[in-house]
């Protein structure tokens, strides 16, 4: 894609940087004039964590995108190593109650945001994917991964029990038996071992490449009705977005006892200081 | 099967009569006297495209096949080169309210008696199966198909959002990622691409091995209580069969709604005019 | 796994002893002290076959296990034929009804208490598991098996109609294509056609290696928070386990009606009948 063919989203980017309070480059979209695929780049550094702001930045970008006629949209990294390292744990840490609360939301309204978009949907994985990383590359409808990098969710290993509409997540991708798991190990798969498996779709050996490989996904598409494919989409996925569609506050009251509970912040204690100490030797 | 080991259901071809305005042809119904095996052959030329009568045929055979103690189904077409094309759209084009009510009713029980028959159910795919075709051969048991031809559901092509007891014919057969993709792209399949993705259970060269595979398949339940097999296999796919079982009316209101909408009305326009210049040049 | 490294389980064993009328060896259970493992093992002669004490003992034996801070489960047999012959026929004909509620409510509680074990589970298939015994294997997290046996719910052959909670079973281990066809046949695979189904995950050449195998899966979840891998367990389990949990007395109502219809029952004798008869010659 040759920044040529791209324009950048001018209104959309002011729009963004009136919802956000220190920086308007959280994310990054450009539309390829040509194909009509925008690219929705994360840029938060160093590791694309996502606390209250990025996600938020995420959910608007989608918004905007979809509000701007594109023809799909594709999810990648401007760090050439990690495509998101997840959640941002100093959100889960001892959090504040009103910042807790409007951080989960958050997260809940761009995931419905992302799995429920109308646009086809695709990620560019190129750099490691961790936890919500690879939740939002599973929440896509096609994925393209570099070599040598890791995507998984393991959140078992800090303590922290997925709500189901993470599991689905993986679910719309992964057999039952594979989820269950990769879920209950914590399992980071090898670019190797994910393709092996159907977690990502194809490999290829550059950013480049990977842009335009999901750049020929979403054109598969192009005899299908754009309306009836959203509504087809939608029909097939609401069945797992369900519970935030239906009942958000549940959800959310029951994500945020969680968290609070002192079996969860004590264990991600433990992961923090394990990944300290592994970090200093 | 050799002709002389079977007979015509000459009882049944007469009760068929009665119940279709023009022809007795519809369908045929041949039962195979060794085997206790009917086979129901698709017989409506050009290209067995499901109009209403066509359906109510295709019900009141398969009914008429249970209620004479066979001891399989197996699904096949008198044209060697389409095995359905699908529904006759011109029962969707600008539809009569009546008609369209009970064309729908149709289907919907068409699809029912097929998809809960208590009989062990295969499709001997001798032509190109598209649309209802595919779904048809999808919820049968087992799948036998010839080379070189085509199969699956190309609805979002012309505008269709298939409701889900279509969708879960597919799911009944392959893996929830595939039915999604295979879906939102209207993908057609070749006979090997079928294959790869267990779409189709066999390739066979012939019509003939075709029909002999898919006895095969029915004699595999030889040693199985059928009164055990029938109750287990209503008690596996009552879930997908539920909106049908326990709302009709519902499912039949929704999907009259979406087929008399402008939204569809023009697409399925655009989609004819289409095809109609396609094979004018 | 040396016998110096284990100790019997004796405060268990004792506590076993008075649930159970006649003996205590209906199960043993052995804990590695290195690896805090417990092996339950299946010692109920000639086949293991599951009649109402041996269930208990099952249950009992589990639940002790998860009281006594065990690191995870292996199921085995100390039968090196069989692992499990399924359910004692027996139980299911002529029953009296006390006995049959009893029994059916053991059957119910011991599957609950190994399906949704907080405990990594495993199964050392060191002989052929049929019916309940592939339950039982299936109900657990993985599975290694010893080439030469077979595996398999043969139930629509003897007439019966598995209920829900067995479908479910193995709907947690294969794709629902499978299960179905598998189901409605009564098919019993062989090692080599369940490690290509997937239905099992190794072949082990003897019991030890089995028995190995099993550790080291269990030893996967070396770094998995326990107590966020149980929950998050329960809560990808509880869906196919929510008829149980939710309404055991009507699922038991309903699996009582059908044992004791005259359907089954005759069903039932026409299978052992043929069992005899295959027997003599």
């Amino acid at each position: 894609m040759l920044r040529s063919q791209t324009k950048l989203f001018a209104l959309g980017k002011r729009q963004l940087c009136r919802s956000m309070s220190k920086s308007c480059d959280l994310t990054l979209v450009e539309v390829d004039d040509k194909t009509g695929i925008a690219t929705l780049t994360m840029n938060k550094p160093p590791v694309n964590s996502c606390n209250l702001e990025m996600m938020r930045a995420l959910k608007d970008s989608m918004k905007q995108i979809e509000g701007n006629k594109s023809r799909g949209i594709i999810l990648t990294s401007s760090n050439n190593k990690v495509f998101s390292s997840g959640l941002d744990l100093n959100e889960l840490r001892n959090p504040e109650q009103e910042r807790l609360v409007a951080f989960w939301k958050e997260l809940q309204e761009m995931w419905l945001t992302l799995y429920l978009s109308n646009l086809p949907t695709a990620a560019a994985i190129n750099g490691h994917a961790l936890a919500v990383g690879c939740v939002m590359a599973s929440a896509c409808e096609y994925r393209v991964m570099l070599p040598g990098f890791t995507i998984g969710i393991h959140a078992t290993k800090f303590g922290y029990v997925v709500p189901p509409f993470i599991v689905n997540s993986y679910l719309s991708v992964l057999p039952r038996p594979v989820v269950e798991r990769a879920l209950l190990q914590g399992k980071i798969f090898s670019t190797d071992e994910a393709q092996q498996i159907n977690l990502i779709d194809e490999v290829a050996n550059s950013k480049e490449e990977a842009l335009s490989k999901c750049a020929s996904f979403i054109g598969s598409f192009a005899e299908a009705n754009p309306v009836a494919r959203a509504l087809t989409k939608r029909q097939l996925r609401a069945e797992f977005a369900r519970t935030l569609l239906d009942e958000p506050e549940a959800e959310l009251k029951e994500s945020l006892e969680y968290i609070t509970s002192p079996l969860f912040q004590d264990s991600l204690d433990a992961y923090l200081a394990k990944l300290k100490s592994k970090n200093k030797k």
